[in-house]
């Protein structure tokens, strides 16, 4: 097989992954012979590199001293050079005694340098093959990287006519449990959650991470709540705790401030890079305005409200030309599921989408 | 296999249909051995019924002189008694010697009746099998026939979030060209299109059934236009033809009143029995308001306005408790289709929806 053709295999088990705070990345390990050994990809901040996910996969099945001599690691990203949460890439490489490595996008961020370390230690490394597609894959990751901010998810929970809430301000709940589970799950692999002082006046949510029956999952994000109007005591997110237990407040408006703010923070002993806008109207306008979305969540509940409070305001758009656009995200579960009685719509902005041929 | 088994298949071949002017029907055709011979559906209004969609799936396999005194033709609706554009069913199945009938639902229309003819003529037949289930079916398609007026669907092209044009008026296109490609599928086989005076003034449409290609479709629907505001002579609707002529203004705000007066009209011949409601706004709104839309079509555009004209404006609700609720509906091509970069998602207002087991 081409490289090309292994590469763009790589590309759809990148898809796989969740986007957040790392990249999208696939991984595939071809033997001498051209046959594929194993697929890897990454599940999200915490888990396994795709590189180590597919070297991983092959030693289970193959003896320890396996010769890997003539073997060729595809990935869609330059495998790492630093230790992070996990042994770096390179490393696990070099220790597999893998004799070739392709990879498609070079690392812009720290951890870049990966190819010229294997090089050194004598692999075969071809870069940039599939260059434009494995970086569109991560466009606004890359985006989010240069900005030194956290990768932005925001949710849209909405009204088939795009309404967050009715005439009388009733709101609870417009979209179907499997919806609202989903949400919860989202929440669970972000590293804040982050919300407007007016929705927490009116709806006063805890905004912990739940499982379906209720319990809370075992990592919870920071609680942040941005804008100028102080958090009473007694707010249910603060959970009787002061400020910067669990929870802070941003007190701005812009919410470029707000996620460089939020990149200087840690919660839990990490770093804040991945956020979860959950609204309401303003605090997503802002951020949609900015042009700080990395992906979207839109829920649409087949339910018709007519008048009550827009999920979105206004962003600054005067005539059609102007709208920000947006493409279906196949990654992960895909671009569209059907929970409960809704349909959540996976979107990301709109640039040199990746789509691998199939 | 027992009457209920075959009904649950019957049912499902029912949701291969289209909505609008007929119901869905499915029928299946059953051996005195319990063998399915053929299965058919009706595919709406000018095609064959069900019924007799199973009786030819069925002869163009078989002898002409088959003997089918020992089968059953299952069916979801009663079979019709009358002749309409087609033959009657009761008359085909007593041509083809079938001697044994089961159906769930009473046709309620005056095409009823059906069952107490094939008795009478010596046939065995059952009514009522799983007869909430093939009621539910097409639970609207009922509400229209018992307020004698015309199915209504309705086309809902929207921004994410809701807006069907920008802040300056702008809305050509929002949606993409599968989007709209589809949108002509369902006007050609709409009886009617209307919209409002507003969208005539504004948007200045065809309201033509044209294909991918840009070529009318064979059959065009009355175009037709509700408001008090004259529609002015130029106008493209009217193809500088007097009104009457293809299309024709009805001067009321009333969705009732358009429909009841639609239903007193005739368009090359035929009864008006399946309006699309385009819009706008006002129009959308009102016939929503009057729980007068029977089928929807909403197409999500992934573009975000912020401002600009709402799809749906005011309908009365003050309380989410009030708003009005959709199903997802099962039928045609299922519920939910990505069309480029848009999702089409296919409703129908709640009620005790039908969903065989599958």
């Amino acid at each position: 097989m081409p490289d090309e053709a292994v590469m763009q295999q790589a590309l759809r088990a990148a898809l796989l992954g969740v986007r957040g705070a790392n990249p999208l990345v696939g991984a595939i390990l071809v033997s001498a012979e051209g046959e594929v050994l194993s697929t890897g990809h990454h599940r999200g901040a915490g888990t396994f590199h795709a590189e180590r996910d597919a070297l991983d996969s092959f030693a289970r099945g193959h003896p320890a001293a396996a010769d890997l001599s003539g073997a060729t690691l595809y990935s869609t990203l330059e495998p790492c050079r630093h230790q992070g949460r996990q042994p770096a890439c390179t490393q696990l490489i070099l220790d597999a005694g893998v004799g070739r490595v392709v990879h498609g996008a070079s690392d812009p961020s720290s951890n870049g340098g990966g190819a010229k370390i294997m090089r050194r230690a004598g692999i075969d490394v071809v870069s940039g093959v599939l260059a434009q597609q494995c970086e569109t894959l991560n466009h606004r990751w890359v985006a989010a990287a240069r900005q030194a901010r956290p990768f932005v998810t925001a949710h849209l929970a909405q009204s088939l006519d795009g309404r967050i809430a009715a005439a009388d301000g009733t709101s609870q709940w417009i979209t179907s449990k499997a919806a609202r589970d989903h949400t919860h799950m989202v929440r669970s692999r972000a590293d804040a959650i982050l919300v407007g002082t007016n929705t927490v006046e009116v709806d006063d949510p805890r905004l912990t991470a739940r499982t379906p029956t209720g319990e809370l999952t075992l990592r919870q994000p920071l609680r942040v709540v941005m804008g100028m109007t102080p958090v009473r005591p007694g707010t249910k997110l603060t959970q009787g705790r002061p400020e910067g237990d669990g929870w802070l407040q941003l007190p701005t408006r812009d919410p470029l401030e707000a996620l460089q703010e939020l990149a200087q923070t840690t919660h839990g002993g990490y770093p804040i890079k991945h956020v979860l806008v959950e609204g309401g109207q303003s605090v997503l306008s802002a951020f949609f305005a900015a042009d700080l979305v990395d992906e979207v969540f839109a829920y649409h509940a087949p339910l018709l409200l007519g008048t009550g409070r827009d999920s979105i305001g206004d962003i600054g758009v005067r005539t059609l030309s102007e709208a920000p656009r947006f493409a279906l995200d196949p990654a992960e579960s895909g671009p569209v599921q059907i929970m409960d009685s809704d349909v959540c719509v996976h979107l990301q902005p709109k640039g040199d989408t990746c789509s691998p041929e199939s």
